[in-house]
Parts: C-alpha cells; structure tokens; sequence
C-alpha cells in the first residue's frame, strides 16, 4: 500500500496502526497506556534494542537513529507516529518531523502540559535521562504553559538498568533513589514528571522518597489522551465492531513488535512491563538500507 | 603508509601504535595496563560509545560492531589489536580474525589463563556481562588450561553503570555488590576474575563482599603481560630513545584516543578512570564507510 493511496482514503487511513518507537523495552510504558485508552487502535511498536540507550548519547547520534527508526515505521504504514522514548522526543522531533509525511507526537509536550495542570502553581520537579536534562526540553514545554512555573530538574541514570534487571523494589532501588532524589523531599513539589519511559516502572520506591502526596506525571498516560484526542479531531480513530474495551486482561496478540536486536531479552523484561510477551515479535534492521530487511 | 609497504619494513612496523577497541570508556583499564606495562608502545583507542553497551546485546550485533571497530583501526594503522572488551573478546575474536590482517588479542584468555594460575586449584568465580556469561567463553577458556577447575559465574549488569557514574563506593554500589555476589562469599574461592573492564574500578567494594583474601583477576594487567610477551617473541616492541618508563605520572599525550559518539561525556569518564584526560580525543563513525570520515 502506497503513502499516496493512503492519503487519498481517509477510511482505509483509519484502519492503520499507530506507529511507537522508543530506544529500547521502555516505551512499552507508553505503549500499554495507548493500548489502554484506545483499545479499539492497533499499534506496531519499534524498540531500537541494538542502540540503546539513548540518554547518555550526543545530539547527533540521537537524530540519526530517530530519523531511522520513524521511517522504518512510515514505511510499515502508520497512520501517526508516537516518540515514545523521552530523549529522542528531547533532541529529534524536528530531524524526524522534516522526514515524515505522518502527524509525529513526542512525550515532552504531553507530559509538561499535565504537569502544569497538575502543580496548580506549585514547583514542577522533573526526572530523566542525562541527555533529556541538558537539552532544557522540558523546561522549555513547562515555560510554554506557564512562564511563571519554577522548575528542578535531576537526571538519574541509574533508574534505567534498575528497572531493565527488575529491581524496582527493594534496598539498592531504595538508596539509588534516595540519593537522586533527595533535594526533591523537602521541596514543595506540586508535581514530579516521570520524564523518561523506564521511570514508571520505579513509582513506588520515587513515591516513598518524594512522598506519596506528590503528584507523579507519567508522560505515557498523558500523551495517550492527547493522542486520542488528536485522532478524534483528525477523524482517524478506529471503528472496530468488536470493542476489546472491556475486556479484563488487554491483548497484545494483534500489534506487531519489531526490535533492532535480542528479541529474546526484549521479550524477557516486556513480559515484566506488560503482564505478558508479546506474540508477533521480529528483529529488524532499521539502518542503511531503503527497503526493510529481516535478519 | 599501504600494509604491504608495513610488512615489508618490520622495523617501521615496530613503530606503529597498538590499537585497542572497547565498546565504551571501560576499555581504559585495560588501556592504562597496557601502558603502564609497555610505556615505550603508542596506543590508538577507539571506545565504541554510541553504541556502548554491548553486553546486553546479541552475537550477530556484537560481531558486526567489533568487525567495524577492527576494520577502523586497522586503517589507521597498527602492529596488534587488543580487543579490551571483554563481551566482544568472548564472542567475537573468530568473526574480527577472519578480517584482519595483524594480530588480535582478546582479554578472555589471559584472564582465564592468569586465574587458573592464581587459583592454584581451587574454586574459580567468574563476574561478567550477561552475554559474556551466556556465551561461556570464560568456562571453556578455562577448562582449556585446567579442565578439573570448578568455575562459578555470575552476570553482574548494574556494575557497568554504576562505575561509569562513579559511585564505585558507598551505599549504592556496597548493597548492589552484596546481591549479586552473595553466592561468592563463602565459595572458597582461589580466584575471582572481573570479566568485565569496568568492574576493576568497583574493585573495592567486590573485595569487600568476597573477602580481600580472593585474588581478584584483572584481565586487563594479565592481557598487557601477553601483549608483552607476544611483542618480543614477534620482534614488535618499539624501541625508545627517551623511556617514559620513570616518569612518575604516565603521559597520555602521545596516544590517540577516537569515539563514536558523545566525546565529552568520555572525556569526563576517562578523568576519572584515567587520573587526566586525553589530549588527543576525536570523534568518529566507523560504519559503513571504506575510508575514514570524521564529522
């Protein structure tokens, strides 16, 4: 199917799958709250598991293997594109949006627009990678909104292998986090975002340091309900006849997994994010190539 | 300067510098053995840092990332490649062979040969990256040298991160030593190789945990050794008018330092881990590309 066909009907345009990239397992996050708030959607999720992770890389780096990533998926057929992954959505909106024929939706916006909201005034605290803290996004997105709003940033670069090993719980994820987040104990936060797509799956332990009166911003959640939003003003939501809306356990059988490599371990740690593996799962690569090549 | 024009002169190849690759910063410790060891020697190194880590990462994408390191170096120049990366060292010495026309020399070996030797007999631990544990290149090279030895593993991942932000002591790095090395500590153990070249700046608190009774191997002091050796037997060691050998701070200023990505970032770590900076630092893509292109 041809972009220019697609264009051209805006039904059969409807019946295609939201794009999601992250730079690895992370984004599975914000995969499970679109899967959550749209179950009627279906998705094709690219975790770029030969190159992660992106927080610690160069502004360079981060546009090239963004850019590759989002036209692997518009070449897949997708209807609009998520940047799950909080760095890429920091540094590479622009380099992938001057490529894209597709509406492109980062996290940044969504989860700096649900911060203010949140904070009624108070200060906004945000967490994330090294590499989404220098670049001044979300700063930049929370004064936007709210030019007033004061706001502590801190990168925490451990919080992702710890989630990545599964220790979200207990005495190592406990002092990391009491370390990181020290300053923002006695702070007076009215909110504190999760300003990278690993950071919920340590809720528990940032809620028993900041504590548990402190609002935390999962920026997954919050771009979920802009993206539903868009889709309904866009007039690309899916109709489906059989709404899996209430169904107890979501499914995962009918989106389609890619990753750049070890579909084993991607496996491994998704069945931890999601409740269970995905089943349509395939290593691609994304790089240097025109056409999609399978290995 | 063409490689048949260096075969032919052995005595200009004797000037040439030893390369080294790693997949990042870590790769330095084992940089820092060799000069010690060899302080007449010049060294080019190549950290692989926009694709760093590899140790989570599968064989194919390990091979092809080592192959494009080795192929970059090797265009620059060398008498020898040491490939310092202990993961690439265990799964990819076949697959950078078969493309090389110098030397190459993984850590594997010398580390497995140097505990072997430690041990005396007794229990050999083994603390590495997921893939290096998995490929069990560190059992078979010791079985090699003493097929009775008995080999404990153990994949150790938070390490890397945890040296990389320096919090080799402390709290943190003290709670998540005493989890994955538990099993180490009543073992009997006659050697514990740090199969990894971030783990000899956790060196500290891994001794701690097991008791500063146990030899720890560090593969990178046992691979500058065999580098050593292997000079002389070949008639390769640089011969100096002017010996840096008494020089109270080792000099990094002659030696020519590349990474792929993020070069401050390694400058930082490489402080750290170096005691100063590099002087000559560039940054580098080494992919898809037959000749050298620096950006």
């Amino acid at each position: 199917m041809k972009s220019a066909f697609r264009h051209q009907h805006p039904e059969l345009q409807r019946d295609l799958p939201i794009g999601i990239f992250d730079s690895g397992v992370g984004g599975l996050t914000v995969y499970r709250a679109l899967h959550e708030r749209l179950p009627d959607e279906r998705f094709v999720y690219l975790g770029d598991t030969a190159r992660v992770p992106y927080g610690t890389k160069s502004l360079a780096t981060v546009e090239r293997y963004a850019v590759e990533n989002s036209q692997f998926l518009e070449q897949h057929g997708i209807k609009l594109l998520v940047v799950a992954c909080n760095t890429a959505s920091a540094l590479a909106l622009p380099a992938i949006r001057a490529t894209l024929s597709v509406e492109v939706m980062g996290v940044i916006g969504p989860g700096a627009r649900a911060a203010v909201a949140t904070a009624a005034g108070g200060r906004i605290g945000v967490i994330a990678t090294e590499a989404t803290v220098q670049s001044g996004a979300y700063a930049r997105a929370i004064a936007q909104v709210d030019p007033k709003a004061a706001v502590i940033e801190r990168a925490c670069p451990l919080f992702v292998p710890l989630a990545e090993e599964g220790w979200q719980q207990g005495a190592v994820a406990e002092t990391v986090a009491g370390d990181y987040l020290a300053d923002f104990r006695d702070a007076g936060l009215g909110a504190l975002v999760l300003g990278c797509t690993h950071y919920p799956i340590l809720r528990e332990v940032i809620a028993d340091v900041v504590g548990h009166d402190v609002p935390l911003i999962d920026s997954g959640e919050a771009t979920a309900r802009e993206v539903a939003a868009r889709l309904e003003t866009n007039n690309l939501a899916r109709q489906s006849n059989v709404s899996l809306a209430n169904e107890r356990t979501l499914c995962h059988d009918l989106d389609h997994f890619y990753v750049t490599d070890a579909a084993e371990r991607f496996a491994r740690v998704a069945e931890r994010f999601l409740g269970s593996a995905p089943t349509i799962l395939e290593a691609v690569e994304v790089w240097g190539h025109d056409e999609l090549r399978t290995y």
